[in-house]
């Protein structure tokens, strides 16, 4: 028999591949090699595949599944976690969040908040973010040094900040941004036009156009409140998805992020563009947006993903407090109970993630010839028995805190739950330092 | 000056008492004599008051709150986490739930999984429990062993089961065990009518005489679905609050379970009562049975508390969870992003469930006066990071985790995070073995 020589094996007590769909497989080994997966068997067939190995892991109570990605987030604004709670959405933005960030935003605090949430993400089993904030390289800056996965988006105001002039500037730092990003295997810059009510029609139509001819992807918040909505109809005498529509923003490489004010015209244009929706159940709840009809949009074969939104509207960026509450939420909102279930919601955190992101092909899934992005959760806690479901279990029962092995290309980054890239310690004391600023106790 | 001897004294970072309400006091001590709180003072005026003790805790990086207190469940339940989620309730019921307990069902059944829930109560913060589940003479029992407080529901319905034979049989069953606990201070034993439509006219009556007599309180589930209102018009005439009413079963004694179908006549009826609202945000998102109102609740001078319903319905016991999810699902209710703030929810966790149970001269608050049920969180989780407000991030980053240390009437029941009176490895080894017996696994 040929041996072959991988970079490593992982044993797992349970392996959730996702595709195939509602599948558990019991005692699996993966194999590894140059960051891919390149091999799933059963455990006892260990002997016969004739891997050969220096590195294997073996995990004899946990559940190996694909890592998790976030479709949308704010990470810098980790450092506003807690700043500002329980207030209407307009006294939020105008009297707390947009002057701490007008007062606080620059490449330390980007850099600084990031690698803040990039320690709780990846701690918590999500190998993926799509972020959308000022000073984007400062983003993905921290990933590389954390060497996590990452889509940026690059945001387009009508407005000026601290981070650029107005929409042609910002589009054009963006693309400058790309193009330094362009052979880097982990980072993706995309197009975060902010909202309908953030950026003009022109602004728009060159997006459009850039986005058509580089190939490359939209992520915008849309109809996220029904004040929005409204407000659409009196300006452009449309609802933003028509207007967005109309404009050409509307592709199959467009991420709409929120969609909690929906009618059934909103859903067909979206569905008949093949945009992805991303959903942000705990955001959405805090800011009292409104309801995502999850249920409604995947019977009708919209592909939805899942997102935390920033740590300044959830608190927390643990996409498994996030699964169980897209799966509860989207029950309680179709009125049936059967809807979004577990593996339903798991897919969306992985594979519907990917798809969304235009990764379908490099991640979301544990099958051959994809990356090694990976999240081993330990089942052994009281607190998860009886075990007769590790799906269920995983969505139902705050798994955040159980996650201790988690990879992205095949690297472990979080090893018995430590980080192995970055120093937590140092992360720590900037937040520490941050806060102590930001809330005033120190000049 | 005067020394005073008193059993302990902690010493905590943060200290939220609750009453007064929306209040964080830096740097306090509590002084615990007897197993009741005695004094709460800053901690710079330790010298000044004279107290002496051996056991003096210091807890510099955590918030002390009063014991968390779930105002429903069913905790033998535990055994069934996650062995049947995502169907429809009657189906869920019918053919599964049901069954497994028709056949699972008696003393041991009801020993183990209250044990297993114990456990994971109180290593998340809850100090006080209410249960309805057959065979309360093994609740009550594995609640002593623990030294954890706890309200037992005795279960009451038309038909038999392993337990009992029928109404009466329930109610007398019910009350000897009431009679054997009058006089132990932690167990506090109520009437537990299951439903409007699991108890008959008659039977009602007869619990609402005995209730005014013995001037005991009524634990029932009531308006859970759109079902159940629809099926009591349909044969009494009447919604379910008003046939209750009528029975004169609502009382300010009466404790209201789910209460998510109302209407403004039901909503009047129970506020005249004066009776008190049980919200299960989970179990009432998992089954989709609909939402409880809970700001119009409050809003109307209602009593709200909060509980988790069983394991089967959630997956997890974590109030910090509910909590969370209850100022979440109460902010996209009432359209309302300052409704049911991180405070809000903490006093329904709290002092509300104290209300609730009638047990607000002991617990739920930090007052002198008050029994010495306590939690300490560590807020020194990167994830808490920065720590603006601590009620906030209490509430809405999944702390339950965090929790490591929790007393009951002065004494530690978990201690950096373990159990001090149970046997944890038993209990595990135990929810093994009954989760493999009941998957079918082992003969």
């Amino acid at each position: 028999m040929t041996k072959k020589s991988v970079d490593s094996l992982i044993s797992a007590r349970w392996v959730v591949p996702v595709i195939p769909e509602n599948t558990v497989l019991e005692n699996h080994c993966l194999a590894i090699d140059q960051g891919n997966i390149i091999d799933l068997f059963p455990e006892n067939e260990l002997d016969s595949r004739g891997y050969q190995t220096a590195n294997h892991e073996r995990l004899d109570n946990h559940v190996l599944i694909p890592g998790l990605i976030n479709c949308h987030g704010h990470a810098a604004m980790a450092l506003l976690r807690g700043y500002a709670d329980d207030l209407a959405l307009q006294d939020w933005l105008d009297n707390h969040i947009w002057p701490a960030e007008g007062k606080w935003v620059g490449e330390q605090f980007v850099y600084d908040g990031t690698s803040l949430a990039i320690a709780e993400m990846l701690k918590s089993g999500t190998t993926c973010f799509s972020d959308m904030y000022f000073f984007p390289d400062q983003t993905a800056r921290a990933a590389q040094k954390a060497q996590m996965r990452c889509q940026l988006t690059f945001p387009i105001f009508n407005f000026p900040s601290a981070y650029g002039e107005g929409p042609l500037d910002y589009i054009h730092k963006g693309l400058a941004i790309r193009d330094d990003y362009k052979n880097q295997q982990l980072v993706n810059v995309i197009f975060g036009p902010h909202a309908p009510y953030t950026v003009s029609d022109e602004a728009f139509e060159k997006i459009a156009m850039y986005a058509n001819e580089l190939d490359v992807g939209i992520h915008i918040h849309l109809h996220e409140t029904a004040h929005e909505v409204a407000e659409s109809i009196e300006q452009y005498g449309k609802r933003p998805i028509e207007r967005l529509n109309a404009l050409g923003i509307l592709t199959s490489r467009t991420q709409c992020v929120h969609m909690a004010n929906l009618n059934q015209q909103d859903i067909d244009i979206v569905n008949n563009a093949g945009s992805h929706v991303i959903h942000c159940p705990e955001s959405n709840m805090k800011l009292a947006s409104g309801f995502c009809p999850v249920h409604e949009l995947q019977e009708q074969g919209i592909n939805v993903a899942i997102g935390t939104d920033s740590a300044a509207s959830n608190n927390d960026l643990d996409m498994f407090c996030e699964m169980k509450i897209a799966a509860l939420l989207g029950k309680v909102v179709s009125g049936n109970p059967s809807a979004v279930n577990a593996h339903n919601s798991l897919r969306m955190a992985t594979i519907n993630g990917a798809r969304a992101l235009g990764l379908e092909d490099t991640i979301g899934s544990l099958e051959s010839g994809k990356a090694a992005d990976l999240c081993a959760i330990n089942m052994g806690a009281v607190e998860a028995q009886p075990l007769y479901s590790p799906v269920s279990t995983l969505v139902y029962t705050n798994s955040g805190n159980r996650v201790e092995q988690v990879w992205v290309n095949g690297k472990m980054l979080v090893k018995d739950g430590e980080l192995t890239t970055l120093n937590i310690e140092e992360i720590y004391q900037k937040a520490l330092e941050w806060g102590q600023k930001i809330a005033g106790q120190v000049p």
